[in-house]
């Protein structure tokens, strides 16, 4: 790999405190030439896939650089700090499962390795902030153009801590497909590839919660999904109730405008996703789901 | 025009996906040595008004540069993108009014092109992020000194389309002026340059909503004009509501102390428009007022 | 000092309106080499003392150069603006004590001037944001390595407006320590030494608002101490208030996950004070308390 000088920062440290600006300061003290480009640091705190979504559908477009991601319950704990090697950049942070799909976006994991070298990390480590102490110092060094080998020792990428596969799989007259990510602007994103539509007719029928039934309306024991900022937490609407019980009809399309205002669209996203939105309104609040949740597209 | 070598952002696309930071990525490509400044990503969404006044009021202080706007409700119909020159600097983003308050603010246009040079552009343009694969790409060539002429085919500055002039007018005893915008922290900005004070007495009366009577209270049917992150989105209190039908007295001034604590002040705000502010509290909730809204000055 | 080219930003501006980018535009016309690093833009408005807090915890990771901090109610009235060299950096902002515990922190005022130079400020000086007009030009020029005694009179240290200094003190079985601040995350930053807790057993009884008794779960009549974004602004749940009221159990421990989930930890913090988490929970709402509040933390 060419010597990387870009450094991007994934976490969910929110913007209220100064997390985020102690690790730039670490990383433009070590490495003042890297560029930093924050990626978002508004991961709803411990949502670990949340982070491994953003992340990954975001470092195809970055520069080639060490991208660092921190969300991190566990932090302080034995779980470990990695650093991964791909052809096309590298990855640090915590092994729980959050840097794997970044790692398979930027080509696979080539290296792995846990970052034990004391000598990279900060003189004294926090328990509680290693964003600052362990992951912008590595981060910075790989920068700089130091070796990740000499991070720590190799890690067996089979030995890494994976997220579970989210459900997708085709039914009789469509597909279910778990609601991968809620975007700001209430599109709802499946982890679904957008040819699953093929075969489909131009209207389908998108149907909420129909894997997993339960109160309509009541919020989740999820502490650990909690909503995005800007997404509503709200109960859904009363007509949300019903079309996530029925089903609601969507238009296939290619952009929220080809569906008449407030209705409905199913559309190769900008990641190359299916995702359900709109004509300027919330797909999120129509349909009353959250991610995790499966949502069923089917023939109208 | 020198080589621009700054870029500035501002969108509506929220700080908790991937969105902004897939944007600086593109940038960083392919203008690795231009400084990027992000004036704002929490434009309301599809708030075209919202986007087009901060834009405005903010790049008369940022270096000359390329300056991208995209708050893009009709993304991927057949709204042009569009790309405009000012004698003091160069403004890339859709063909909705978003831009050309702005525009006037750099000097007035002076050409316009439509951004449909392929070259330019991502290699496979989305229909739904526009911001990385059209007008990222156009600024970071601009920013590296190609001529915006290169970008696409001239447009007539007469065919852009335009945001309606917000209302403003003189009464007997004062004026009207449509509420432009509520700052973060509540300071109610009025579409009047600070002149029409001029004759008014030192106590002035500041009446709400008063060309547009309504329920007070109740939340306008107005998806477009979502309330700002941090500006209070609950209904006004009972006091407001009686201030918005009678009106409230207000000190002139020069700033916020200028009033007892709790206090009304109508100021030259630092834009150089008049705006109302309350010293130590939230104009916008005593007022119960939102953008759009028209408000009264008069004797009082 | 060796010629500072870094400049951090600590500021009440919010993210939704274009002040901050004004400040960044200023900064990059007249100091165009110098890094900018956004400390928080998110300090609630006005709340000076979460500014300092802030502030004061973050400088110690920073390069060495300009920090300017803006939490100005009293912006345009007689209050001073000022610059404050310390041997590891510059200080710049309000004479309203916000800079004082950074200060400190750098280790200690070296020099203190007001800062009265027209010739280092904006040509035409707003009443109302002097982020943009005073304090952003100012810290161009001393990034530029111009001197501070050249921005104006010296002023003795001794005459600075200063916060009252946090409750602290120690009890027959324990200490009591003013919330010094709550962080994203929940948890409660006590403004104790880690080592008030040497003499304490593994578990403690951490009690809220044991100095201030009141009516729990009403709001607190102070404007100026808002929560911060995302922190909860609800009325503590009922487990809380019984808990704010008797004290809940609590372990000592090195981080988060030294508790079981769902339970108390008190820990030192990543800024070498003592803190009060939830594992995978926030502590706040269990406390039920916020900043200013005072926390005893006894032998359970």
């Amino acid at each position: 790999m060419s010597r990387p000088t870009c450094i991007s920062l994934t976490t969910d440290y929110g913007l209220a405190d100064g997390f985020v600006a102690a690790c730039h300061g670490v990383l433009a003290r070590l490495a003042p030439a890297a560029r930093v480009i924050d990626v978002t640091h508004l991961v709803p705190p411990a949502d670990v896939r949340r982070g491994a979504v953003v992340l990954a559908q975001t470092v195809p477009y970055l520069p080639e650089g060490v991208h660092v991601a921190v969300v991190d319950p566990g932090v302080g704990t034995a779980r470990r700090a990695i650093g991964l090697a791909t052809p096309n950049g590298l990855l640090v942070g915590p092994d729980n499962g959050l840097l794997l799909d970044a790692a398979a976006a930027l080509g696979g994991i080539t290296a792995a390795v846990e970052l034990t070298n004391p000598t990279w990390l900060a003189p004294a480590v926090s328990r509680t902030f290693h964003g600052r102490d362990v992951f912008a110092p590595v981060a910075a060094r790989l920068a700089l153009g130091a070796p990740l080998a000499e991070a720590g020792p190799a890690l067996d990428p089979a030995t890494l801590v994976r997220l579970p596969a989210p459900v997708l799989h085709r039914t009789a007259d469509g597909f279910a497909a778990e609601v991968l990510t809620v975007d700001h602007f209430g599109n709802v994103q499946l982890a679904a590839p957008a040819d699953l539509l093929d075969g489909l007719p131009d209207r389908v029928r998108v149907t909420g919660r129909a894997d997993r039934p339960r109160q309509l309306g009541a919020p989740d024991a999820a502490p650990l999904r909690q909503p995005q900022l800007g997404a509503s937490d709200a109960a859904p609407r009363p007509e949300a109730v019903a079309e996530a019980v029925t089903g609601a009809l969507a238009m296939r399309g290619r952009t929220f405008a080809d569906a008449p205002v407030g209705e409905l669209v199913v559309y190769p996203d900008s990641a190359g996703l299916l995702a359900v939105a709109v004509n300027t309104g919330r797909a999120v609040d129509r349909l009353g789901v959250r991610p995790g949740d499966v949502v069923t597209v089917t023939r109208g």
